[in-house]
């Protein structure tokens, strides 16, 4: 059941377009699971200078909230032709395993289309790492698809739909 | 429901260790789901030269075998540290998406741990691009592992379970 | 120097839009050089079935003009979001390190950019498996930049120049 | 002409294994080629909370060291199957293609030999975007390795030593 979905976010510049997308794709998965889930969402620049050590409690509440989500959107801008170091830091902070049974779509938002693939050949890779579920293609998003990002999000559901109904429904 | 697995081998030389890995893979998911499918076997050097060209017979019988299958076992040996052109030579052969609503669990079998990643980073990403759902880990087998492949199971199974349940049962 | 430039084709239609792109790559190289290399062209589908098995003379005489070259350029269209199974499966017959001392230039051509990042991580580890020396990027050709391609090569060749200097002049 | 060396290594904890198997790269490097370079050693967790923002002067100084390198050694642990977001914080602050012209090694230290492929598929890919030149294969060491690593990094040698002197020597 879709009770709990947390959005983490990691563009160095809090409240971006990127937030925006990755809270369009958080609460458009909802609506087509008729789901109102808590939802936690997470600004990795609001966490500072501690995702750069270890046991830092604000990093290890958000450490929870991605461990313990029936849904976790995990969102980037593509810098460098992958995701951010930002993100990465915080994904550095889960243990291997520990996202078992958290059903996670990952996002990138990117200024043209030759970066798309990295969503597949580079994030998907560390999520899987960390033991996420991940049925789903991932999102790679232009900035041009954000105004309006209902038909993209409706085109990849058509795929989507079946087996986030089966693990959430 | 699981009532049709496919299992397809990317093995150059048919009947091989990695054949048989493909088999147990597919074997030991149906009797943990409690469920006998009809499964279908595709040695892709059996299909020979019809897989450089199109509109083979046999190929379109394969491929339709893998598209109408609830679960689909993709296995290859490790050739240059990716899976084998003879493998890709047959999913070039699949339309984008025309894996969609199929359950697919792609393997590969290499001397020594050091390829490990190329199911994460060069399997799944074109099984992505084909449609496929993929909601567990890939498997990465050790040529010493294919003694006693039921320990490494069993571990893969202990994530996989869940998503493989509520998708296939 | 570089005396001998090999160009391996991986579209299962021999002649194709790859075809003419490739040469084009080598020829401009050539050029920038000063060179006149001795050329020798590997269309992959005139090799046919030999690719399928292992000992095919012609199959043979291909793997040695690849590993003797100067300069070689492996190109191949987009399938699948990654290079296609014919050239996969000629990478397949040259033994690892085998291209070691060959500078090598990869080449791919998609119809859009969505796939351009398959070039860095997908064909390129692959080639590096094999030893080769890849001093540059990789190009990706959008379809559309073939009508005229002189332009993209001069931008690529801003950063290749210097190096490539070095290696072959 | 290998004038100067910059090391920048990736891991949270300074003076780390890393570090110490960066340095000897660096060293064996320059001996092989008898160059005396003048080096520069940047530890990125030196550089602290400077890495989250933009423009911060310490950091500005250690882009310039990369960019400003003849060879630059680029170190990371192995982290969740592939290099910090310690050290893709600080590649995020190099733009696009100022490593041209810097002749770049990636190296990655790991527990095991399973993550080996990172340093291809995700480490060097960026670096490419980067616009570094990279003749050789990336080196992937085992911990186990780091003890002696004179023999690992001869058979490395054997291949890069020629690309190598052709660009520095």
């Amino acid at each position: 059941m879709l009770a709990r979905t947390t959005v983490v976010v990691g563009n160095p510049k809090a409240r971006s377009r990127t937030s925006v997308a990755a809270a369009e794709v958080a609460a458009f998965v909802a609506e087509r699971l008729d789901a109102s889930p808590e939802t936690t969402t997470i600004e990795l620049p609001d966490l500072g200078a501690g995702l750069l050590g270890w046991g830092d409690p604000a990093v290890a509440g958000a450490v929870e909230a991605a461990e313990g989500a029936d849904l976790l959107v995990v969102a980037s801008p593509t810098y460098k032709a992958t995701f951010t170091g930002l993100l990465k830091l915080f994904l550095d902070q889960i243990g291997a395993d520990d996202l078992a049974g958290v059903v996670t779509v990952p996002v990138m938002v990117g200024a043209g289309a030759s970066h798309a693939l990295a969503v597949e050949t580079h994030l998907r890779p560390v999520l899987v790492e960390l033991g996420a579920t991940m049925p789903t293609r991932g999102l790679y998003l232009q900035e041009t698809d954000l105004a309006e990002l209902e038909p993209v999000l409706a085109t990849w559901w058509g795929a989507a739909e079946d087996p986030m109904r089966r693990l959430l429904a």
